[in-house]
């Protein structure tokens, strides 16, 4: 049985993070969401909404659970014994920054595998910091967003 | 229980493969090694050369076997209930091609996922096109093959 | 008043190159599509029918028109009094392949500019060899091509 | 009759800027040179003299005026019914950029089209920070700004 | 007889560098390592223990000294007579910041020629970034850093 | 005392090559041009006339000289006792073939350094094959090559 992993700040939820997410729970016995709770970078969203976002989005999902991750992502897989890293991919730049990242974790926990999933084209472009900034501006983010993040990001603006 | 497919032309098997083989046996209940056939494409060594090494050097893998494949890759993996298509990212030309093709077999075959996985930096150059390069030039390849296709090859040379 | 060209041996006619037809014929005057005849590379489908789908295709824009292009994509710009030449662009192993072109065509032709637009995400692998590559197989292209390019190649099947 | 916009910072406007304004002005009826004025970022030279600039170096050019912006670059091209973004491309980290910027702003305003140009090589390095680099070492930098700007920046040398 | 410049923040020295460093010696007469120090960017370690490791690191090859860098790159390669600055590189997101530099150095300084090596797969991952990430979280950096550097970091730890 | 070679087929040589020769030229005590001859690939220029045209367009470098290679080019490296083999760098899809190429080389000679100049801006797109492409169309390449090349070329078309 293989336990996986997905880490982010998930600042908000994306749809693509629910793809990730849904192919992850497919292939893997069990998918555990961390919700990485960074002291150094600034959080727009509070990490209790964050994972009761994916909670939410998640519902349908019976093998995947919700964690808050604080230090270092492999101790977190370690912990839980999971033998897999679950990570998306959508362009060049993308897979530079990530090929250092799988090169540093594998050093530090040789056990534990990245695997990665190519991101929906339709996802492509459905980053958090994407939806942030459309947000700034008081854009429609319904097509990038889960129903849940999306009821919620609308009762603020009323 | 999930099952997953490696493909490749394998001509000659590499330590990269192994690399790429022995990892995904480690994730994944089952491992079908698929050795592809491809009539348009000129090969240097016959599949049945190509089939024995990869026997040989995953003889140590319990849940790795190996299976001659015509046609689509999905085709193959639908053929044998295989949930998953393993497949190593090197560089981002790699990526760049890796990228399209799954596209396409998503389309084909939206139940099978596509996974990668980082090749170690040790065997980043260990493509079976560089074997095949030294190889013609007489060059030193034990470092590149497993031991089992290095003997076949030094034979050939005495 | 700009006139503009795009070029391509549109073998077959994709939904992609629909959408960058349609993008620019909203921003110029008039486009002219021309489909490159070129003797040494072995195409698919003959030109007659490559110009046939283009036509059916744009039918309903009324500031398109197609013409058969041989030597130079500049000369035929010219003699049409085309100051734009129209490229897709979708990933960077384009956009190289794109910059080395754009150079080689401004130093032949100065006075005609190269403009890029950007695939649509929904149409990013909705390449012609892609196609082509389905086709062989026999697998569905109905999403990646017009309806009367897929009414055709249909009928062949039957 | 398309109307275009090109929007930067401009700080300070480069050869590089002026090629592009040149070659937009040669395919466009109109073209808006928009200023953006960022409240978040810190910029060197002040809006007015960013604008004196661009009026300074454009003077030649009929159809080109300079205007403010603030807020979305969509809004401003829309605010001026323009239905063409213009943007410069060097290499294939700025395409990456560029491509989520196109995405993004596609989805906002669907109706306005971003085209690209290819930087001209000789311009290649030619970056407003590439200026501030070497101004802030009192290099020479009379090959990489107009000719007005780089007046003005003699003065307050000396 | 050419002498080479070797300049970064060696923010710690690590095997990575050492490697260049040996290469370039084997190279060049002579070879002058640079410890930039820069007032604006936040530096780990004071530049006396930089320079100290580099002289440690460095003591066995004769043809290689270290001093300090302030200023321009170029400026200090042109006071010690140093006709050539050695670069590494590791992947292509490396070779596009490398290109822009190269070409700002070349303006300010034509005489001066910039020479790239390879970094070897081995030390791909061995940044000094992910040394000092690596620290902060308390991993184990001997397989990235030389002897001496590995040394001082323990002793500090205990 | 470093002796550095450079290979290339030179299928006609260009300005880009003439721009690198010069500054190895500057850099190491010795530079051979090495006329790679390649039974494979089918080339437009006899081997004579590309030599003639080097020895012709490097009359006035005292430190040049030229010779056929066939076989390994770091058997050739090593036969003239070169330490260095020098290598133009254009774009990222060059520096990842010359990544595998340094690898591959690096393995059978370890102790030959490949090096690394950036191409001049100028000479981006001056490629042999771009220069051929041109020909085909009967463009003028008066600004890509060498004098006595497009002297001798000239000569052909009358």
């Amino acid at each position: 049985m293989t336990k996986a992993c997905f880490c982010g700040t998930f600042d908000p939820l994306t749809k693509g993070h629910i793809d990730i997410i849904e192919r992850a729970a497919g292939i893997f016995e069990e998918v555990i969401v961390f919700v990485s709770v960074n002291s150094e970078k600034k959080e727009q969203f509070p990490k209790e909404q964050r994972m009761y976002w994916i909670k939410q989005a998640t519902s349908h999902l019976k093998n995947v659970r919700c964690a808050i991750q604080t230090g270092l992502v492999v101790e977190a897989c370690r912990k839980e014994g999971a033998r897999v890293l679950v990570r998306g991919l959508r362009n060049s730049i993308d897979f530079q920054y990530e090929q250092n990242m799988e090169a540093m974790n594998h050093q530090m926990a040789p056990e534990i595998e990245t695997v990665f999933l190519m991101s929906d084209p339709a996802h492509l472009y459905c980053s958090s910091s994407n939806v942030r900034e459309l947000l700034r501006y008081g854009q429609d983010v319904s097509h990038m967003v889960p129903e849940c993040v999306w009821q919620d990001l609308e009762k603020v603006k009323r």
